[in-house]
C-alpha cells in the first residue's frame, strides 16, 4: 500500500502547496514568544461592535443548528444597505472565499485573468488554483493602473480583471468617478472585480455609484476590516441577478457558521460604532505617519485602516527594517514587488502597539543600516 | 450593458443552481411560524458541552483576529485523539467543506467516482459541481451495498469510492472489521471516503482500524453530530501525508472562524459531555423506536442519532405522513430513494419534542391513509 499515492488531477498535481500569508501565530511559534504589537495583517484592533458580540453570544445557544443556508435575513439587510435587491447579494465566507467561488464559477485552465503585480496574493492562488493564466500589471504611481489594466484585459480577452479600491498593500485609491469611467473601457465578456474590502475608510466619494445589475461589474465588501470581525469569516458581494445566482450552483450552503452570520447582521445594524473605528482609525493613521515622519521617513497617504511607509531605500533595505522590527516584537508586513516593496506596512494599531512601534522603529531602521553597509 | 451575461465556464453553465437541502427556516418562512420540533437534519438538540460555549465566547473578544490557518492547536489535539500524527490530519468547515475540496483536488471531468443511490447528496453536489461521473449503487437490505461498491470502483476505475458509516438516511451499518476486510478489494487508484460523522454513536467496533498513512482511504468526521456544533461547521479528516498536504494546495486557509476553532478544541476536550449526549441520544431513540411502534410502524435499527421509521407503505405513502407532521409543526426528512422511501427519518429530538412527535405522528399516519384511499 505504500506505493500507492494520491490520485491527484493534473491540475492539482501541478499546484504548489504555498500558503498565500504565513499568519501571525506561526511567526509567534517560530519565535517562541507574543508579539507585542499585532499591527501586520489590516485587522481592526478595535473590535467589532458590542451588539455583534452580545449577538454572538447569543446565537452560541443554538450552535446545534446548521446554519441557515439562504443567509437570508444577513443578505435582506445587506441589500438594503446597498441599494441592492436580495437577489442582487451573495453572502460568502470572506471575500477570500467569494473570491475562491467567483473563479470557479469563471475560469478554467487557460483563461485569462488580469490584476496587478503585487495586489491581492489570494486572488491570484485561486486563478492559479483554477488553471487561470495571471497576466499582471505593474503599479503606476503607487497605484493599481486602471487604464493599463483595462487595455491589458482587451489585450488578453480576459475573464476577470481585479482592482482593489482602496488598494492595498499601498492604501492608494482612484475616487468613484473615475472607476465609472474607466467601466466604459472595459472589455465585452470582461468581469471587473471590485474589491472594496477597506472602502468604509476611504474619503466619501470613493465608491463608485454603480446599478446592481450592471453586468460589467461585482463589487465585493467583508465584515473583516472596519466591522472589526476578520475571526468570523463574512463577507458579501452584490452583483446582475445572474451572476449572483450562479453562486448557488457550487457553494458550500450551509458553510458561514450560524454564530458569524447573527453577529454580521448586528454588526451592519450598529453604524454608530462604525464611525467610532473610523474615526479611531484615522488617529492611529496620523500617528503612524508622525511616528514615520520622527524617524525621517515618509509615510504614503492612505484611504485604509494602515499606512504604506517607505523605507527610502530598496526592498532589501525594508525587508532587514521589517525582520528588525518582527524580531523587536512589533508584528508588520510589506509589499512584494518592487518599487513598492521600498515600503512596510503598519495596521493602525491600539495606542500601546503604536507606543512599541514608535520606540523601535528608530531601532529597526539602525539596524538595516548597519546591516546594509556590513 | 443588459444583454452581456455572465461568461461562465462551459461546466459552471451546465450546473444547476439546486441547492442540497432546504433548511428548516426557509420552510418555516414558508409555512409562516416555526416548527413545534426540529427533528429533522440529524442535528444535535442536546448541545455543546458547556465548555465549547464557554470557549466560544471568550474568543468572541478575539473576533478581530483572522483566525490561525494552519489550525495548529486543534489539528496537534485531534491528531491525538484520532492516533495520528499532526500532518495527518487536515481541518476544514465540516465534512462538507472537506468533501468539497477532497473532489476539487481528485476529480475532473468525466472521472468516475461512485457512491449508493440515496447516500448522502452534498457528496454528489461536489463531484457533479467538478465534472465527475457519478455511479450510483443501490442500497442492499437497508445499507450501503460494500461489495457492490468496490466490484463498481473496479468497473469504473473510479477516482472516489464514498462510504457512510454509519449511513445516513437508513442508520444502518457495518462493523470495523467488515470495513478492513473491504478494503482488501479496493482497486489500485481508487480513495475509499469514509464518512464517519455518526460513528460517536455507533456500536464499540464500528470504527475500522486503519493506520492513517494507508493510501487507500480517507475518514472525516464532524463536530456537527455528537459534538452538537453544526452552526460552527468544523469537520476533520485524517489521511496519507501526501494527500493531506495536498488540501493546503486549494483551500482557504483562513476559512475557518475563530470561535469555531476554539469552541471545538473545548468540545474534544470534554469526552465526559460527549459520553452524556450519547446516552440522551440512545434514550431518545428507544422513545422514537416506542412511538413508532405505538403507531403501528416499523423503526429501524440504528447507529446514528435519528431512527428510520419504516411507515409500511411506497414512497409516495411515506411523504403523505411527511408532509402531514411537517403541516403540524414537525419537521422532519426522508430518504430519497426506493425501497428505502418507504421510511421518515426521526431525529433523536428533545423530550418536549418527541412529545409532540408522539401526539401528531398517529394523525399524520391517518391524514396519509385518507389522502391514499382518496
Amino acid at each position: 500500500m505504500t506505493g500507492h499515492g494520491p490520485r491527484l488531477t493534473p491540475l492539482a498535481a501541478s499546484l504548489p502547496a504555498d500558503v498565500p500569508f504565513v499568519g501571525p501565530e506561526v511567526q509567534e511559534r517560530d519565535l517562541g514568544r507574543a508579539f507585542r504589537a499585532r499591527i501586520g495583517a489590516n485587522e481592526s484592533a478595535f473590535g467589532p461592535s458590542p451588539g455583534a458580540i452580545a449577538a454572538h453570544g447569543a446565537a452560541a445557544a443554538e450552535m446545534w443548528k446548521y446554519p441557515e443556508a439562504t443567509n437570508h435575513a444577513l443578505r435582506h439587510a445587506l441589500a438594503e444597505h446597498m441599494g441592492a435587491a436580495p437577489d442582487q447579494v451573495i453572502v460568502g465566507g470572506g471575500i477570500d472565499g467569494l473570491l475562491g467561488t467567483l473563479v470557479r464559477l469563471t475560469v478554467t485552465q487557460g483563461d485569462a485573468v488580469v490584476t496587478s503585480d503585487g495586489a491581492y496574493p489570494t486572488f491570484n492562488y485561486h486563478v492559479t488554483g483554477f488553471g487561470g493564466d495571471l497576466h499582471k500589471v505593474p503599479f503606476r504611481d503607487d497605484r493599481e493602473d486602471l487604464p493599463a489594466l483595462m487595455a491589458r484585459a482587451a489585450e488578453t480577452d480576459a475573464k476577470l480583471v481585479y482592482l482593489s479600491n482602496p488598494d492595498n498593500p499601498m492604501g492608494s485609491w482612484y475616487d468613484g468617478a473615475t472607476i465609472e469611467a474607466a467601466l466604459d473601457a472595459i472589455p465585452d465578456g470582461t468581469l471587473l472585480v471590485l474589491d472594496e474590502a477597506y472602502v468604509e475608510f476611504a474619503p466619501a466619494g470613493t465608491a463608485p455609484r454603480i446599478d446592481p445589475e450592471d453586468p460589467r461589474v461585482i463589487r465585493m465588501r467583508t465584515f473583516s476590516k472596519a466591522y472589526g470581525m476578520a475571526g468570523a469569516r463574512v463577507g458579501y458581494a452584490t452583483g446582475a441577478r445572474g451572476l449572483i445566482r450562479a453562486f448557488d450552483k457550487v457553494r458550500d450552503h450551509f458553510g458561514m457558521a450560524r454564530p458569524s452570520q447573527e453577529a454580521a447582521l448586528a454588526a451592519l445594524a450598529d453604524q454608530g460604532w462604525l464611525t467610532e473605528v473610523i474615526a479611531r482609525t484615522d488617529a492611529a493613521k496620523a500617528r503612524i505617519a508622525a511616528i514615520a515622519q520622527d524617524a525621517g521617513l515618509a509615510p504614503l497617504p492612505s484611504a485604509t485602516n494602515f499606512v504604506a511607509i517607505d523605507c527610502g531605500g530598496d526592498g532589501r533595505f525594508a525587508r532587514a527594517v521589517l525582520q528588525s522590527l518582527i524580531a523587536r516584537g512589533v508584528f508588520v508586513r510589506m509589499p512584494f514587488r518592487p518599487p513598492q516593496d521600498r515600503c512596510i506596512r503598519i495596521g493602525a494599531g491600539l495606542p500601546d502597539e503604536l507606543d512599541v512601534l514608535a520606540a523601535e522603529l528608530p531601532a529597526a531602521l539602525a539596524d538595516a543600516r548597519e546591516s546594509s553597509t556590513a
